[in-house]
């Protein structure tokens, strides 16, 4: 807390939306602590950080900078750090209607894409039952997400304003399971193939050094927790 | 298009997304016309619709007075209206911290509670199979975002600001649901009794007139469409 840098960053890189943030603090040159909230002790629900966060979910941020202010929902961090601290506009637009067109494609994010790719998983790995009519249900929201992102992708190179932008990075680590695992099997899930404008922004972001170091520390936890069961 | 009112909004006010920006609109003041898209004959995936919105879900909003800029994603519309037209912060906040509590709530309301209520109603409803064990899942989630409202309404009597604002506005329709048939039969599941402080927030919403009136013409659409079964 008392390291001097302007933010605290409460959450685990390791999961997708503690992750992103991590990613824009970084890309955006600002300085944080990282305290690591592990999910699988429950420490988001004790008290502690249900004084930061009354939802009990990673991440929460918290600015020095600004009287120790407290904001949480991975998608709002995004858009107060771009907000208040990218003027130059590296990770976000100048133009008004550009920036309701980012928050547009934000709140895509975090009701279309997240919480549909997240059932899929959830059905797949943790369900205590197989059901597979559940499972092809959100497989098949990730099909139909993907090919939203391509109606769009195929004729633009970026989501908003010609530009890399906070909106692009947000839709990483989702897809990254949907190019991974989260379409195996499924009849027209091979995402290069069926979704190659997806695939190739995908791979734009997700090669980029700051990008790449978080979901290798991502996939070497989730390796190491694979090995301990 | 050319009635020379400032809107179109595209959708029909009986789903809970277009139903809150009708709301949003008329609190506000502001001119519409509405353009009915049925999503029980496919309108919303049609070519002419997509091009409104390339998610093919409702609602969309043009403004016909900002070069027909047109928005979709319901809570990113509520932002667009109240950062535009919204000057004497009516339903929204003058300061810039609490604008980024309430585009934290809206955040919470897109990606936590609106999927997940859906879910419910999913599985209750309309998926092929009945699945007690996924029902069961969305309908815990249905308590834990009461629980977590319930948490916040305790201390304060609005999300933001220590006033009425959209964050409050976006949750009435699955809450609806929620106080409704959503948790018919679930243990702890009676909303006024274990969620007070939600229920009395709740009601105070709902009984404005221009609430009151969207829910009682979504009821009645609902009413006759199951008659017509």
């Amino acid at each position: 807390m008392s390291s001097g840098k302007q933010f605290t960053l409460h959450g685990d890189v390791i999961g997708p939306n503690p992750l992103k943030v991590a990613v824009v603090l970084e890309e955006l040159g600002l300085e944080y602590d990282l305290v690591k909230v592990n999910i699988w002790t429950g420490e988001h629900k004790k008290p502690e950080y249900l004084k930061l966060n009354p939802n009990g979910r990673v991440p929460a941020l918290v600015d020095h900078s600004n009287g120790d202010f407290t904001i949480w929902e991975s998608d709002a961090i995004l858009l107060y750090l771009v907000e208040k601290y990218d003027k130059e506009h590296k990770l976000s637009v100048a133009d008004v209607n550009e920036k309701f067109k980012l928050i547009q494609w934000l709140f895509f994010q975090a009701s279309g894409q997240g919480p549909y790719f997240g059932q899929a998983v959830w059905f797949m790995k943790y369900h205590q039952e197989k059901i597979p009519s559940a499972i092809e249900r959100y497989q098949k929201e990730i099909l139909r997400v993907l090919g939203v992102l391509e109606s769009v992708l195929s004729k633009q190179e970026w989501l908003v304003g010609g530009k890399l932008t906070v909106a692009d990075i947000s839709f990483i680590t989702w897809n990254e399971m949907a190019v991974g695992f989260g379409l195996e099997g499924v009849e027209g899930g091979n995402v290069e193939k069926e979704f190659p404008f997806v695939y190739k922004w995908h791979q734009k972001l997700v090669t980029r050094p700051i990008v790449r170091k978080f979901l290798d520390i991502q996939a070497e936890a989730f390796k190491q927790s694979a090995q301990a069961k």
